[in-house]
């Protein structure tokens, strides 16, 4: 278990995602869990705070998720980022059927959340706890799938004080898959300096 | 004009997007023009291709949009990060009273799309141009906005054969918003290597 992961606030959870990182998502139900990654997430929201992820047809995550109406997003780091695209192109139905799961394939250490059952993945720079906001219309048609953030979880190596701090963490900087098994890291961070309108005093 | 500017297959446009860079969305109608910053922007699907892109009620984007049906997206660069924060931080209806716009109040070159109306910023990485998809439940309740992409640009510097390269051209790393201004720069690429799960053959 991590010494160093703590709480996020909620009116800061946002933050966890908002640039883009991509994501595994878990859930859990009936005795049965699932991990998969997923490149197209977002903030929904800041207050509560939200989020909005697509899910394919074909995921098992994605019938978990609808059973149980809780998942979890996860922001895994660049240590991480074979399992990562591992776990999402693996099948973990196709497991199951097999009597175990994609935990146990990769050897995957978990832990629990405060508030639902979905495991978390350790090693993960962030985790976000969601509940599932029903709108059957546009999971159908767009496999589109909105949650609101009850709990939030950083590795305060990385996050803290609602920023992202990477210098001297390079194995804990997040990732973003473009296509085919292929990421770009996390770089450096700049601060946007304030531009004046013309016409402006 | 730029030189470096070429299609993008329609097919491979999602890649455009998939490593969550912050963009700046614009929409034209009756004249009118304005272009804003949205960190929440994602794919949706492959082909044919579709975006999400979460706008607030009060910009005045949105009124464009949701008037013309149309809207770009376009993909920033480092260098311009500076202007990514003005355009997410002024109002332009408030520039419109005066009879000017963000584009004239801060020294903005357009190009013209091949199909829409909004202006597209000179100097950005990609260019998305969009469709909207009317869904009034969730624009009213979530902000949020799908489209679909019925044309692609890219800047070739940095964007060809379906693959970022940003080896060389460190004024044209795109950029991902975390708050406030802070934005972290798109750093080096890696690629994961393949995992054999336990029990596997």
């Amino acid at each position: 278990m991590s010494s160093f992961r703590a709480p996020v606030e909620l009116a800061k959870a946002y933050r966890l995602l908002n640039h883009g990182p991509t994501v595994l998502v878990s859930a859990a139900h009936g005795g049965q869990r699932n991990i998969m990654a997923a490149a197209w997430a977002m903030p929904l929201d800041f207050a509560p705070p939200k989020v909005a992820v697509v899910l394919d047809k074909s995921t098992w995550t994605r019938q978990l998720l609808e059973a149980s109406g809780t998942f979890a997003l996860q922001v895994p780091t660049v240590a991480q980022v074979d399992i990562t695209e591992a776990l999402g192109s693996s099948s973990g139905q196709a497991l199951a059927s097999q009597q175990t799961d994609k935990f146990a394939a990769y050897g995957l250490q978990t832990f629990q959340g405060d508030v639902i059952d979905a495991p978390l993945l350790e090693g993960c720079a962030a985790w976000l706890e969601c509940r599932l906001l029903p709108e059957a219309a546009i999971q159908q048609t767009y496999d589109l799938f909105l949650g609101e953030v009850i709990a939030a979880h950083a590795d305060t190596r990385v996050f803290s004080a609602g920023r992202w701090h990477f210098e001297g963490q390079d194995e804990l900087r997040t990732i973003h898959h473009v296509a085919g098994g292929h990421f770009i890291v996390d770089g450096a961070a700049v601060d946007a300096q304030p531009l004046t309108p013309r016409g402006s005093q």
